[in-house]
């Protein structure tokens, strides 16, 4: 019920984040989306040890990560928003700017699916958070090959 | 509507964030907390430096900015949650643990506060925009007095 409600406000949540990031600077918003980056990875990958159990798995500590990386994954993608932003200390390609269409669809698949994996924690069934985490998984590659550099 | 379900499904966030954060290291606690603090400050200046006409008054980013900000309220505390995290190079003074409960305390005022300003963002009602972003700043000196180093 809570998670129906968290994946429901965070859809909608999405449908009004099309208002423009405002930062003071371009590396303003090049440090802001980093730091949200560096805080998905850090649940990201403490979930990632569990589930390859590098580390025990505690489904409690696992349901909060996926949910506060579902809340996370709202964060970065203002950052993208700001002139200037694909210069400095970067490691976002060109091509998110030339295919910005193609970079939010991206973004938003990755939304979902961090939705998804936080809807299922808190069921306990393995085989559907094995299954939810790898969707997690597969969103970040599969925007990182195309959008970030090496 | 959309903001009542945000406001809804965070509380009940609160209410399961009681699993204890899972770090490598206490300085790994102590960067994810700082790390979420700073995209705080950032939402929150940004809406300072509107409120207080340093900038134009954007209705649409202010209330990006409002919605983040309670997004990321729910974010720093587990990197409290670290035996030996009081140690470091962290601003958080001893007073966190030793009371514990009253930290706990503002910090769920703290996140109140924002998602009281999350839902009066979009209402254009600008004395109630006014009384909520007060509401949040009192929230963070409230704790930053006791619990924070200058």
């Amino acid at each position: 019920m809570k998670r129906t409600l968290l994946a429901l406000s965070l859809a909608l949540a999405s449908t009004t984040a099309a208002a423009e990031g405002a930062f003071d600077t371009a590396q303003d918003a090049i440090d802001y989306r980093q730091a949200a980056f560096g805080l998905i990875k850090e649940n990201f990958s403490d979930m990632w040890a569990m589930m390859k159990k590098k580390k025990p798995m505690d489904e409690k500590a696992f349901a909060q990560r996926a949910q506060h990386l579902a809340l996370l994954s709202q964060i970065p993608f203002t950052g993208f928003k700001v002139d200037g932003s694909d210069k400095g200390d970067t490691s976002a390609l060109p091509a998110i700017w030339q295919e910005w269409d193609e970079f939010e669809a991206k973004a938003g698949a990755f939304q979902m699916a961090t939705e998804r994996l936080a809807a299922v924690a808190d069921s306990g069934n393995a085989d559907d958070i094995k299954k939810a985490f790898g969707a997690v998984g597969k969103t970040c590659k599969g925007c990182h090959d195309d959008f970030k550099a090496e």
